[in-house]
């Protein structure tokens, strides 16, 4: 995979370079910094399950996504007024706003020609799964600071923010692959139930990790109304602790606050019950993978998102 | 072309139309305030030249032009602060800037979608567009109050914020109708023409025209930093005014301040060659009819690009 991740990083380099050497410092600064580069992974592996090597379609249906998620980072800094991401400055901050959104803009464009590369299909896809990540981001939005947030929404916001990009990772590998549609749908299954599991552990990381091991403040969601399955778990558990936590949220928290209402998450069981529903995710994921063709890539998938849970 | 202003009205609210009706409300706010419809009729046009109804597909494709465009809108309103466009609120006036760069994002991700629907060709030529667009924004961004603007870049600007959009409108309609590949490249090369002539005027408007006409102060683009071809040609063309005009530009203006330089250019040759490059820009694009088939719908994109400068 080592060679692999090279070709992602030169490919995702490659395609944010414009004449405009402006355009080219703004589009490249989060590449550059860094990130996991799960979904181009994703994408990698899942078309490679019926065997053979790492295809040329699949490295630029991965960056296509990959451009897609920071694209998305770009806009979201700009809409938190973020001022790190990966250890550096974001672009609004160092730049500017005006900077931030186009750049953005021209990420997403830039995976759109990639996309169009590959076929009709993969550019339809993606530009639905776009679309799915603003719905999925307005449904946030719509429930901020709303101590009464239903969980449906919760789900619903996460499935299109996250989950429908990491299923569409995992799609266009199958599709570029040329597998069969029964595969081709159990891998979209798989990138859908992982990327559920991804977005709730990250939520219960927000409430139990540090300060340094996020490298932001703990509890970030919360401070901007954002309230996440182990929260919206605390206040629906009944009792005192539900009732001072509700109290203390629903507006914009100040640190003291803020650590009041972390510990109160930390005590209670909404840490431990989200925790089980990422794990119920992790196991849809592990039985996509039963619909898959037997072999190492296969075998990568299956063990892949219980590491999410186990790394904790 | 009455029933097909209806097609494309009613098209344009099918694309944006989505089970979440927050933003879907914020996706219709600026297509139900109105507009031209330049680019989808551009579209619809290019597609008859061999003869022919209006195809599904060319107002498919007309629409994926204009949803870019009003997507790019929703953008531009934040970066510059606007408050009203086309005779109503800005999103993010009336709901705020995250709500703006979502919906802006999202009407482009339908675009996206559409054009795929046409195709890997149409998908991937949009993506390209949209790319070029931002390309064009960042450069205009880079010499903001920039009284040393080079002219190359002005016109680079406006290639890429302005004419690429038309001319890819054109040449979708050209595509869809499955005309053949040197007329395909006329309507290209008619639609950069017609759209660099479309933005010159619009920029000599910004100066000449009444506040009434403009439903904005005149000097709007001035007062942001962003000098245009008669600015431009104004400062270059040497003698007391252009110093005078030098001086004063530089920095954000005042009322008064901007009503003195406004009173400058007027007064100078600068309005008068912009509008010659305007004409010039015309005369391109009729010569681009001339490897046209003949019929009502080449007559109607012959006579159109100059109607910019006779309603002046």
């Amino acid at each position: 995979m080592t060679g692999d991740r090279q070709r992602i990083e030169d490919a995702l380099l490659a395609a944010v370079q414009t004449k405009d050497a402006y355009l080219n410092e703004l589009a490249r600064h989060l590449i550059v910094a860094g990130g996991k580069r799960l979904r181009p992974v994703l994408t990698l592996v899942a078309a490679q399950v019926a065997g053979g090597p790492a295809l040329h379609g699949a490295v630029q249906g991965g960056i296509a996504c990959e451009l897609v998620q920071t694209g998305s980072l770009y806009h979201d800094d700009v809409i938190d007024e973020s001022a790190t991401r990966r250890g550096v400055e974001t672009v609004n901050a160092k730049w500017g706003n005006l900077q931030a959104i186009l750049a953005g803009d021209f990420l997403l464009a830039r995976a759109s020609e990639i996309a169009a590369s590959l076929g009709a299909e993969v550019a339809g896809l993606l530009g639905n799964t776009i679309a799915r990540l603003c719905e999925g981001e307005i449904e946030q939005l719509r429930h901020t600071y709303d101590v009464s947030r239903p969980e449906p929404s919760y789900f619903s916001s996460i499935e299109g923010k996250t989950a429908s990009l990491f299923s569409t990772a995992a799609r266009i590998g199958g599709i570029v692959a040329g597998l069969d549609r029964p595969v081709i749908d159990a891998l979209t299954e798989y990138g859908r139930a992982y990327g559920m599991a991804f977005q709730i552990v990250d939520d219960v990381l927000d409430i139990t990790a540090t300060d340094e091991q996020l490298g932001k403040p703990a509890g970030h969601d919360m401070v901007e109304g954002v309230y996440t399955l182990p929260v919206l778990r605390t206040m629906s558990s009944g009792g005192v602790a539900a009732d001072e936590l509700r109290d203390l949220l629903g507006s914009p928290l100040n640190a003291v606050v803020c650590d009041k209402a972390l510990s109160i998450v930390r005590a209670g069981s909404g840490v431990e019950q989200a925790l089980s529903a990422a794990q119920a995710y992790v196991t849809l994921a592990v039985e996509a993978c039963a619909l898959l063709p037997a072999g190492a890539a296969t075998d990568a998938l299956r063990t892949t998102p219980q590491h999410l849970l186990d790394s904790l």
